[in-house]
């Protein structure tokens, strides 16, 4: 196969990942949104812990153990960022249709 | 759905995650076998430009485009890491068998 082959196939990984990478940032969003019901925190390290060893223990190479964790912690940090952002206009909805309150 | 749903369908979406930047990465190793043959440069920033514009462009949401542009960067990056050291391993490999060289 020549790198205009592989680039091809890299393209269509590409895909399949901006795919994935929106379905698990709507999961947590719904999750966000249950927490911020139930009163929780968005940041839960040892739910983070537990996805950070589960993707090392599930890598099977070529890429790094240190690599795939450092990902995953970019994928984490930016689905804390969607459910900080949701819960910041869930709570601008709930001031605005019901009640003043002061903003976190 | 519960929390702990929606954290289980993460964990699914994990498993194919960590597959899919597993084989995005053994074709970057191709890619760079083969720019270490042709004598290219790893570093070949039209390309990661493309694949930038490419996964914008296709973005769904409901990650922000700036938010898929920061993963991808991480990804290709880790990529690139690969690749720089496969063509380390693949000159070390030369260098042992046939010609005594310097190393870059």
């Amino acid at each position: 196969m020549s790198i205009d082959d592989w680039r091809r196939r890299i393209d269509e990984i590409d895909l399949k990942l901006i795919a994935l990478l929106n379905e698990r940032a709507r999961c947590a969003l719904e999750i966000g949104r249950e927490k911020h019901l139930q009163g929780l925190p968005v940041y839960q390290p040892a739910r983070e812990n537990e996805i950070l060893a589960n993707v090392e223990r599930e890598n099977p190479g070529p890429l790094a153990d240190t690599a795939i964790r450092r990902l995953f912690e970019r994928i984490i940090d930016e689905a804390r960022s969607l459910e900080r952002a949701a819960q910041h206009e869930d709570t601008a909805a709930v001031q605005a249709k019901e009640r003043p309150k002061t903003r976190s």
